[in-house]
């Protein structure tokens, strides 16, 4: 990394990094999601740039949606990794700051000291947010540390510990298993002390409070985790970077690394909209499009195929806004015959019209990306051949 | 690899690794054997699978078995290296175990102690069973060490040390040229003092009971090794794993990685006799054909391409076993034009009908495989690659 950051040189050119979350796939009656998609423009874009496929984090291996943006940032998701914490922070956009320790939680429900149900029954967000809100109201402060209590999705909350010395070298509350009492938490490293007790203190603290619940009478808490300390974006790769994205999550990723996020809508056009207006401010923009992986999740071949016939329709205006290099591809492939992440690497598409290399034939499906003249490569490549290709990098030697 | 292991998860499916000993190779008249062999059942599969080049060690670099095996097994032969004296006990198979020091040995001759033959007049195999019967009927050990003298062939034979506190940590006795005197060993590590005092004192006595011997009168040892200290292959891939070879080398090497080494025939349909009766007992095999890697040694082009079409013929038998992963793939490549071992990298086939992007096309060769969906890929990715198509591979980070 430091070797490249030697290399930086300034320029005008603007990249864009387009990620199509989970669009490679595997075939159903020998045809791809994407190989199936009607996809012209695409297609055509195909003759004019260099295709390859790309590796997320190591062959066979399935990445989350943290490591396979990381690694498409250009950081080494083996080296920072995102603790599942941090991860159910990003997903409620809560604004984490380095030093914080996050922490997942689960309301639960016990009977004499043993957990009888790991998810207190399955409550509802509106019960999580009333009883996140109860929490919040009697605990704000634990010595010299403030704690917030944050609802997600169901019975799941987020803990954030807010102060100095904190540490996320802990073990977890949760035992994984219905039956057993909760965990005393531990410290794992010498400087975790504080922080283990301050949790245990509001374990404590919380029990009573929730005593009164029906079913959300206890809380587990696991996945202790603080955000990765890495050389921000812009100065690691000397581009002013923006990200675009309607899901708090790949937001709170960009964020996480050092990019500027954007305020936008919630559709596509919208996230268009935004790339528009804000062109000129930024040398490097990170524009996600969820959608096509959450029908590759839920198994829905065809509706996977129809987004990417959207999606394709959308590249006119793409390109329309004349950035210097654009780079479209997944972070990982979701295969809608798998119905969920796989390991199968994602097709890449670079179109640089005045740098790069050409396939000078049309087609952009996972077969052609496999004989593109990219070749096979790891996604940590995409930055050094996004910068290059925006002219953005000294030579090396002499 | 301890990365990889945490994202093992449990699961029913089952994986063939079908090494056939040396497969790849180059052309004569413009076509490689593989290219030359009629194989309408690897071209059709070829098709249904993912085709790929896989690198043994590393670009340019000509493996041994030892080492080819090694990659293939998931274990970088860069780190975990076998010594000639282990590769020639697993090839005698003898039962090594860890802890024991195995040295190569020669018979040769000597006069006025210089030594004029390094081979003792390339002895008979029969002859040098009479010898090695000799030496281990008067030294069966030397201090609280037992002593084993097996013979290989020729003039080879193999020494190993079985007791505690031996190291492998030696230099050699063998000067390497003819008018010379043995060498005597010395230690190369601060615990090595015991092992090469026994060994020079088992070359002393050796010495004196060959001393009535016209051409076997001296004996010369090099390569002393021990096992290496790898985790087991079971416990590092969470799978029960068989090996079928009929080769000592290649079930010793199989044996060494802790896979369980399954009596069988000595001819390959004895070898898939085998895999059938016990495919329900294993959840990975290791089935390794042999003959196509001499036939390419011996230079003879024609035997290779007459012995692919054999292995051709035995692909439905294969297939017909119901497999969830199957790869068929060479550990080096030996083309009978260069009659040796070589670096070029082998063809790689991948069928797992659930879960493999497919080429889509049929053909099973050198060339097709370098423009295979798979691309080109270090032999250390096999493992990885089988587990995740196997689904025994759990999702990195969220």
């Amino acid at each position: 990394m430091e070797f490249l950051s030697d290399l930086l040189v300034p320029s005008k050119t603007k990249i864009l990094l387009v990620v199509v979350d989970g669009l490679g796939g595997l075939e159903r009656d020998g045809k791809t999601e994407l190989e199936t998609a009607k996809t012209p423009n695409l297609d055509a874009l195909a003759a004019k740039s260099s295709l390859g496929l790309t590796t997320p984090v190591d062959a066979g291996v399935t990445p989350g949606s943290g490591p396979a943006h990381l690694a498409l940032f250009g950081y080494d998701p083996l080296e920072y990794e995102i603790g599942r914490g941090v991860l159910e922070a990003l997903g409620i956009d809560y604004p984490l700051k380095r030093g914080d320790v996050a922490a997942r939680g689960n309301f639960a429900t016990a009977k004499d000291g043993m957990i009888t149900d790991r998810r207190a029954g399955r409550i509802t967000t509106e019960e999580n947010e009333r009883l996140c809100k109860r929490l919040s109201a009697e605990i704000s402060e634990i010595e010299d540390v403030a704690i917030h209590i944050r609802p997600s999705k169901g019975h799941r909350f987020v803990l954030i510990l807010d102060g100095e010395g904190l540490s996320h070298e802990l073990t977890e509350s949760d035992p994984q298993k219905e039956g057993q009492p909760p965990i005393v938490i531990q410290p794992l490293a010498r400087d975790a002390g504080k922080t283990a007790r301050i949790v245990n203190r509001f374990v404590l603290q919380a029990q009573e409070i929730l005593e009164s619940e029906e079913r959300a009478n206890i809380l587990l808490l696991r996945g202790f985790a603080s955000l990765p300390d890495l050389v921000p974006f812009p100065e690691q790769f000397g581009v002013k970077a923006g990200a675009i994205a309607t899901y708090p999550m790949y937001s709170g990723l960009a964020r996480l690394v050092g990019m500027k996020v954007l305020e936008t809508g919630s559709t596509w056009e919208e996230e268009l909209d935004t790339l528009t207006q804000q062109r000129e401010d930024f040398d490097y923009f990170f524009l996600h499009f969820k959608e096509i992986d959450a029908a590759g999740e839920d198994g829905d071949f065809t509706k996977k195929v129809q987004l990417i016939e959207e999606f394709d329709k959308l590249l006119t205006r793409i390109l329309d806004l004349g950035f210097d290099v654009v780079a479209i591809t997944g972070d990982h492939s979701t295969p809608a015959v798998l119905g969920s992440h796989s390991w199968h690497p994602n097709p890449f598409m670079l179109y640089a019209p005045q740098t790069a290399r050409t396939e000078g034939m049309p087609g952009f499906s996972e077969r052609r990306c496999a004989r593109g003249v990219l070749g096979h490569f790891n996604s940590l490549d995409v930055m050094p051949l996004l910068l290059a290709h925006a002219r953005r990098l000294k030579k090396f030697g002499a």
